[in-house]
């Protein structure tokens, strides 16, 4: 399978919340690399990741750091195509810091931020975005969304019945 | 022109920054749409469109909003391809409202959010996202890219000799 | 009974938090429906449950939601009566963002905002608006003032008491 | 007309925003009365004014205060109808504290607050209370938001043909 | 003894933290009230027990409240003498919006606040403002600061012991 | 005329400020000292005019700083006897800082902090301490407390009258 | 004169602000190079850059940048000496961005980071860097100092004087 | 071993934290001291430890401290050399009052902030600061530099082999 999309994590301690973005990418059957790299501990190895990918055809590069959450905007400084930032709650202040070092990027290079912690939908929008040309891809999205109305349904009446 | 994306500014107060997106879309040669639409004041009009733009064809919406900005969150709530929010400064709170309220998007539906007041790089993300299937947009941003270096070079120059 | 208030939780791991409105309403004997809803993932089923409510001669709406808590606005948007939000505390800003999102309404549009995961005085507050055209109400309320102050009375004396 | 409606302004220099409130009645045809009282410079005034218009039949009350605004918690202490908070931009925190202050209420005493310098709003919820009992103020209501989404149409309108 | 500090706390969960204020009162030898009331479920109970202690002679009073503190400002409202307030660590915001409706008081009604949960210098406050005018008690807040002056001084040799 | 009070300000530029303080101790006629020193840029200074206003007589300091403002925590580290902190608007972040610097102090080490330019306030407060001790002084501030509420009075009939 | 500290703005909008580190070299007397670089413009120019000054023997670098100020952090993850960050007030956040996203390092890559715009502090922490190894630095140091308290001194005189 | 870098703990309980600029130190064999030492509680000890660790020939000061983090500020204003501000995580506000108490230094006092509990980053940045003038330190900071970035390589074949 093809590897549109590349995952890269901060720290290995950043993993287990980023293996959302991997869980979602599974289900709706769309290839992806994982792997570890910082802007500040291993610079060298960040470029290199994303000329390598770049050279295979990626498309899309998933960040997910916290604190000083440089990575994502260190990407987008490289990659030419889209950068989604994923800002992980760490440290004091909780992923604050993150967010605002994720998103607040200067004009020319865009980092699409989602929420903290967002690592599912960070994949959901990285789908969205293969989808954009992927007619089977969109189809599938669009069922994935009437199965979250049909979800919210199911509790619903759920909710009721026990009353 | 087929326009794949299509801009909507909350208000006609905001459509000054918004035209940020429209014209680097134009510097870019990707065509667009731009109009007004509120998810308070004109909720069905906004579901209109979304799904008349969705029928034509329609890649990639771009919202901005100030305030309790819920407009990329109700268009992305419709639309299965990407939703990107533009955070706008406004009222007392100067965006950090419109910023959390576009970002903090639940599991199940992202919001490509950038930052406060950028529409520029609302524009280029939806350029990029057009490149992840368009080569020869995706050249132009690498060439776009070059110039941004060339430009930070050609600055750094003038420094040097005006000491 | 006839069910004057609608409480809509955004997700089912809201419920307890908003049951605290529930529970409030049984105590003053005013009829409701609680049901789940989100403006995200589930939009036209929400729209239609505010229509329906609205025929079935329905006052007030109340609704829980955490994160980017768009489901008041959106409520707002639809319904001519009173939509009170209450902010849930959830995820790594534990309610702030939930806060803005539901107070940050531009004009024309209000929401009324209770305190982050404040359920208890959405219920309060819903009962208060109920009151102004129902005596009975209104003097059951005037008789719980009384209780709030006799309960200080109460602690205060039990504190005396055990020094 | 009957004044169903105390706006209460807590200093001199916040009326020109509070006025905002007055007109929205005004426009709506409801009767209200405007007053200045502080809960820290005039609290034995601030409770006199409250018992008197309880007494005269008066349905909701609208406070507007900057900085530590206490003023709509210390009405809401008191009166037992519903109570909306204005929050209002002063100082140097441009209305965070005041925000604070008027929304995050305890248990058992709720105040319905709205956006920092929402005082249209808080009129327009005003109106939306005495609607729950009042058809014809329900129907102008509803007409109120149609002329909402009008706007946004007549603006967008404006937008196309001017391009 | 005479009370000179009347110590509120505005519910009874405020009493663990507030009797730091007690405590140090005690060890002082300063003769003190402590009781609960709160500004907003018992508004005319806390302007009696203000009324009375002012009559008795009282001369600082200390307020401890959480969440939209207001007990402070509008006990600062009725008493012409020093009110001292302790913003309480609780609910969402853990203090941060007590914090500010404590301290951002209008001009000409000072509060004097000191940190979130601050009980203990709260008392230490109360006795200062006694000791302008009591030199025995100052005495002892000379005391006191040579005491802790001494006992970071123990602390530092047990750590270079330690090494 | 005995000096009871110093005002200390951190800056030649805090003065215009910090003069709202000395313009209220003259209202009272309270008699008052006030210099420039710095915790940062005079320590020693800051450190000599404690000590010398303590042997004086002096009874409270006032310290009026921006930024991160250690000027109240480093007086109140050297003086027994009340400080009152002025956290002054400053900066990028317009007095958050220095209100935090100013309030979040250590137990042990009160320091009574006003609001962020409470100039006046903070003048206000010395009076009160001093007035826990003087007779004349406690029933100027019961007379000023009068005059605020009917200043509010007036201006309310003014309001009324222009209607 | 050897050049030993290096001044990168992130864009030429920043150089007013930085030239205030350039400043205080000149009057220390200290050799310094400044250009323009971005971490996110021009990636690979800012490693260029670092490596060529290590090359030549530089000790320290500064760096100023708003918004997601990467600069410092992508700079220390190049240079093994002491990188000193600037945040810059700029955008809707005014600097809070900057702050976070330089203060914020994960464990093994320090930035020292200064005050929002405290261009000029980065300069002499600069020059307290190289104080470290050179004894007349250190002492021109001492004497600036000295000269800090005395324009203190010299200012309250002024104040004095003049009352 | 000459001891050139002093780190003075704000309280017994701040050393758990603190101890990780210790051993940083140790790691690289660079000599400390470490002692207990506050701004507020022992102001005279803190004055003397300065002025004795100066004469010693002492190099860089790391302070930590929390809440109004006075320390480093205080230390600055004595210190003619850098001093490196580690503000800790402590209170209600989890270390945001210590960050901005110990970066937003005014202009002429420098403190070179690292992050919330930054306690490992205070010490390397100790470390570069002597490298500036110490080749071997130098060298083992480059190597130190290559660890991190073999570190993460490490983690990332691990990952990659558990797929």
């Amino acid at each position: 399978m093809e590897k549109k999309i590349l995952i890269i994590s901060a720290s290995d301690s950043d993993l287990e919340v980023m293996g959302g973005a991997a869980k979602v990418l599974e289900e709706f059957g769309v290839g992806y690399e994982i792997t570890i790299s910082s802007a500040h501990r291993s610079p060298n190895r960040t470029v290199k990741l994303i000329d390598q990918f770049h050279k295979n055809g990626g498309k899309v590069i998933i960040c997910g750091a916290g604190l000083a959450a440089h990575l994502a905007g260190v990407v987008a400084a490289h990659f030419p195509l889209p950068v989604i930032g994923v800002p992980l709650k760490a440290g004091a202040l909780e992923g604050i810091d993150a967010l605002l070092s994720s998103m607040q990027m200067p004009p020319g290079v865009p980092v699409a931020t989602v929420a903290i912690n967002g690592a599912r939908n960070s994949g959901l929008l990285a789908i969205q975005i293969l989808a954009t040309s992927d007619k089977a891809l969109e189809k599938k999205m669009v069922e994935y969304k009437k199965g979250l109305a049909e979800g919210v349904e199911k509790k619903s009446e759920k909710l009721e019945s026990s009353r």
